[in-house]
């Protein structure tokens, strides 16, 4: 294992202190470490609280701050954080009229956050993330899996949060973003989580791992190493398939890690040209790893369809580490 | 090789042609793809130039954009681009202020630079960096070579030609801001430049190279993989050891393309919590993959001394792909 580590054990607190101090602008680490805040709430505002497994970053801390979460919670890596987490930031940013979790459907992060809800004495509701149409139930996931398309649902929520809308239309509204996103990927290597010290799964030379989730975990099958343009004919028709619309859609090309930059936007160009073929027009466009998986090579393809409101949320200031315009 | 590409003959084609797409309301491609540009040229100003080999994405065209360069020119995947492709470029933005090249010192790019600057018949003045503390000569370069610190000069220099600075004035302050930055990096990895479809180099899975270049040349020594401390300690004494000064100062921290979030996050809090120790406080913070090399794993540190001018010059608004405040 080649990391930039000290030990397995520690990787996590060094990497939030150094997060919390390369942010103190716009963020401040809550006690034990258990989440991360905005550095300034805004009182009224329903609170928007996300979380999971670290190894995914940017998502979610990076995504905290004005237009977006109020709170984040990370676990280990690849692990859920615990329901005393979500308690904790929820006492912290809830303001008294309410709190929303933006979920990932996977099971341990479900079930925590559903404890962290019935224990927390509180007005909370939840909307679950499942766009990746790679797989109908995972390792880790009953139903689909919750993958990129998140950060589309924490960024349009976000922004519909600040502007006031209340708890239950802020649900609904998540519940509507998720339900118009689709997301597949695919893995060129491995990744390896450092407690585990060996990678998550084994590729040969001339292989990939179409479907990937982003922890590693199999998705439709290990078929040969193909060209840019093979690949995203599959994710393209795959998604395009089971998205119930056509029209404007905003298309993020995220890497998962270890894909350089020239890839990614190489792969953005076959995605774009694909998806316009079939009357889908690209009005927005989000490109770079953003949903990774510690430096598994790979990438996902997520369209999101847009209508206007949705588009103006998008569009809508936003001032967090990895994400930021308008502010 | 395992890439998301078609074919290496055309990788560098298509990832412009996503790149110009993804962010058409900040940059266009010039004809042959010689360049991009701003898509919004302001006359009068200075006009800021870069370029150099591709592969260091974001590094040049991700900062392209209002407040920072007016065009970047990208050779192949890491060639120097041609003087006719810099001329080309000086002819689309220069609106008589003149232009700044600003050049990372590889004898290839300067050479290049320099022929432009003859054949143009324009006033042009060039600004070379040399910000590596690891090498006094290299593979690639007479002196030092200019690796991520170049991202802090195109940023400084670009705020003040937004601000009606002229051509000498950049020049002077492209040279200061300079002569006050210090990098270095390491490599966990290598890379595979597409054309040559073999890794640069070869490290054994208990080796690093320390001092490592941005296209995977040489450094100091190949060394014994050590904890993320002891890495910090050696670069960061190494930084520090040739810096002019103490004070206020920008912490880079720049991931060279296949390293986690998570690792650079912890490598930015070992390096800080050691230059504060030695008496440099960090005023301001940029921690991501900003100047890469490929899929290589490692990270380099940089360090920039900074004062209320260029303070001020680095806080000022920008708005490109890669660097997005204050617009």
């Amino acid at each position: 294992m080649k990391k930039l580590i000290n030990s397995p054990a520690t990787v996590l607190a060094e990497s939030l202190d150094g997060f919390a101090a390369a942010h103190a602008d716009i963020v401040t680490l809550g006690p034990n470490r258990a989440f991360v805040q905005r550095k300034v709430i805004k009182p009224g505002k329903v609170a928007i609280i996300s979380g999971g497994g670290s190894g995914h970053e940017p998502l979610h801390a990076g995504f905290v701050g004005q237009g977006m979460l109020d709170a984040a919670c990370p676990g280990q890596v690849f692990t859920s954080p615990t329901p005393d987490q979500m308690m904790a930031a929820a006492e912290a940013v809830d303001t008294g009229a309410g709190v929303l979790f933006v979920v990932k459907n996977y099971e341990g992060d479900v079930m925590n956050f559903d404890m962290a809800a019935e224990m927390a004495g509180r007005n909370i509701a939840k909307v679950v993330t499942d766009d990746d149409v790679a797989v109908e139930t995972s390792t880790y996931s009953t139903g689909r899996r919750g993958v990129a398309g998140t950060l589309i649902v924490e960024k349009i929520v976000g922004a519909a949060a600040e502007q006031g809308m209340d708890l239950a239309g802020l649900t609904a509204l998540g519940d509507r973003v998720n339900s118009r996103t689709r997301s597949m990927g695919v893995a060129l290597t491995s990744c390896t989580v450092p407690a585990a010290g060996t990678p998550t799964f084994t590729l040969a030379d001339d292989e990939m791992e179409m479907g990937v989730g982003i922890h590693g975990e199999p998705g439709r099958r290990r078929v040969k190493l193909a060209s840019a343009d093979a690949i995203a004919d599959e994710m393209v028709a795959a998604i395009a398939g089971d998205l119930h619309g056509k029209g404007d859609a905003l298309l993020l090309v995220n890497g998962f890690g270890g894909t350089p930059q020239m890839e990614l936007y190489l792969m953005y160009h076959a995605a774009r040209t694909r998806l316009e073929q079939q009357g889908i027009r690209i009005a927005r466009s989000l490109v770079g790893s953003y949903v990774t998986s510690l430096e598994m090579a790979g990438c996902s393809i997520t369209v999101s369809l847009l209508d206007d409101a949705t588009t103006a949320l998008w569009d809508a200031p936003v001032h967090t580490a990895a994400l930021r315009w308008g502010l």
